[in-house]
């Protein structure tokens, strides 16, 4: 890896954590590749895909080899995403892994993370390598084969990178056992 | 990686092709990571979730990346489930890779590649590196996300592993762009 | 039909409308069949089968025949769901019906029409004849099918009872044509 | 309801039953809403969406009520889609319903049923009144809701039209009760 090519990703700047006993930083998860969840609440799109497609990877990998993380990065209607509205938000769709909230900007509509990664908009998914640098920024959706593809490239060649042994489910879902 | 600790894979024994212009070796894919798909015709778990995942597979990785091959292993129901059968379901659900029948057993009813590989069914999905190792096979449903984890592992730390550049999809699906 | 056994339902009750240029009463609703989408913009179920369900309803059948209306029927975490945020949500997520706001209760945490209909929960589905007479009332989930059901029944012998002409699609999706 | 308009359904020709105990006539079913989902084997369209949907059908509705009839209208590859076929496809595929095998043509591809029903390809869903009336055709796709309001149309106002009572389903998927 010739990380002179990939730029270090800026520390989180954030408001509160939810799901978090204590704050989270990027320097804290060096030695795990790091997959950076980025929604509003009232998004469709990350509703219907970012936010289902984080927790299967947090359910997926091991959480000593990938850290899962979200961030609500609220670029518009500021006043009904609210921390607290968020709050609710977390617990009713049993979001399992922690969420951040993006520090407001003084100055603008977009807020301190989401314009220091300079995002696009929500949802958007940044993976991030062992060494924090950053090595994806996808904007929008992104399918399971190729973002696990990229996961298992940064992970390397682990011979049991997956959080369960994968496999074998019997005669289930129409399969034909022998 | 160890490469003492991975078998060998047996050489394909394969009675007829379909979907390339000449027969295919295992030999000839060194330098490849091979995805080979063994299922039946009428499994429905083969149709509904194997076979679409390894034509997944074959859209999302560059083709002199990763190898993908169809493998027809008629376990049972020979009578209906012939390479004339074959041929016609193919060409009906439009499968875009390589695809072998698995040689017949003069002794059984298990092909000959079948048993070489020790499968226990079908769908069955065989990951073999580079090297022509055997990394993973698995019997029955695998998810994408794992599924892509493994064969990135296998591809290792590449930049650009994917056939397409993923990425940003604009607004549709209900994303909010800036 | 046997109106005796089936209730009248009783008129809503709503604090505000969005997406209708005026109010609406069941009572200017006769002679149409009407289905209630009762839900609250943070339920995940309401989110993921509920409205959507309701905007399949909306598409399908013919406004002069089917009339189809959402009530936010907030009866947990007020402070969050607010009208505002509403207005936000009916936007971000498209929903083209009208939606009324459910009295908030003076004595209670349920609002005055949930309260009235006797809902046990969101999303709830209540289906009305032309007569204004309650027909059904789903908690949870229905399926199209058994939902279509209903509603066709309650329309009659009607020979074109669907907003489109459904029917041939040619070719795709996978049929063959002759 | 005009029955002029309606013309009446030719009696199905069919060479062979499956899942039946004996032959099933159109004329036997009078007093039913008669459901026939014609289908090849190897059509990716059938086995997709037009047999789970007849599934869904058989699973929604009262025997009683509501008949559902599969028929195997083979015109094209004859020769891979024989009955022995067939009788495998049902088996793996665990098709509840009887299956009938249109009867060959001795002039053509086409066989007598479909075409005395004058059906464009495959899948094709007929719908038949109770007094034995084609009363829709479709071929290709048609939704769940669709189908359904036009199934409930037929079977008139009757209170229980379902399978099974319909109704709450607690609090699972998601939805919040009181």
């Amino acid at each position: 890896m010739n990380t002179l090519r990939h730029p270090r990703v800026p520390e989180l700047i954030v408001q509160r954590w939810f799901n978090t006993p204590q704050p989270i930083t990027l320097a804290s998860l060096r030695g795990k590749v790091v997959v950076i969840e980025s929604f509003q609440m009232l998004c469709p799109g990350c509703v219907t895909h970012g936010l289902p497609q984080a927790s299967r990877v947090y359910a997926t990998f091991p959480p000593d080899k990938v850290a899962v993380i979200g961030l609500h990065t609220v670029f518009e209607h500021h006043a009904v995403m609210t921390p607290q509205a968020l709050e609710v938000f977390l617990s009713e769709y049993r979001i399992p892994f922690p969420v951040g909230v993006d520090m407001p900007s003084s100055t603008g509509d977009i807020p301190e993370t989401m314009r220091a990664y300079a995002m696009r908009g929500t949802p958007t998914l940044t993976l991030i390598d062992q060494h924090g640098y950053l090595r994806q920024q996808y904007f929008g959706k992104v399918d399971d084969l190729a973002l696990g593809a990229e996961i298992g490239a940064l992970l390397g060649e682990s011979q049991s990178v997956l959080r369960e042994e994968m496999g074998a489910t019997g005669c289930s879902e129409g399969q034909c056992e022998l």
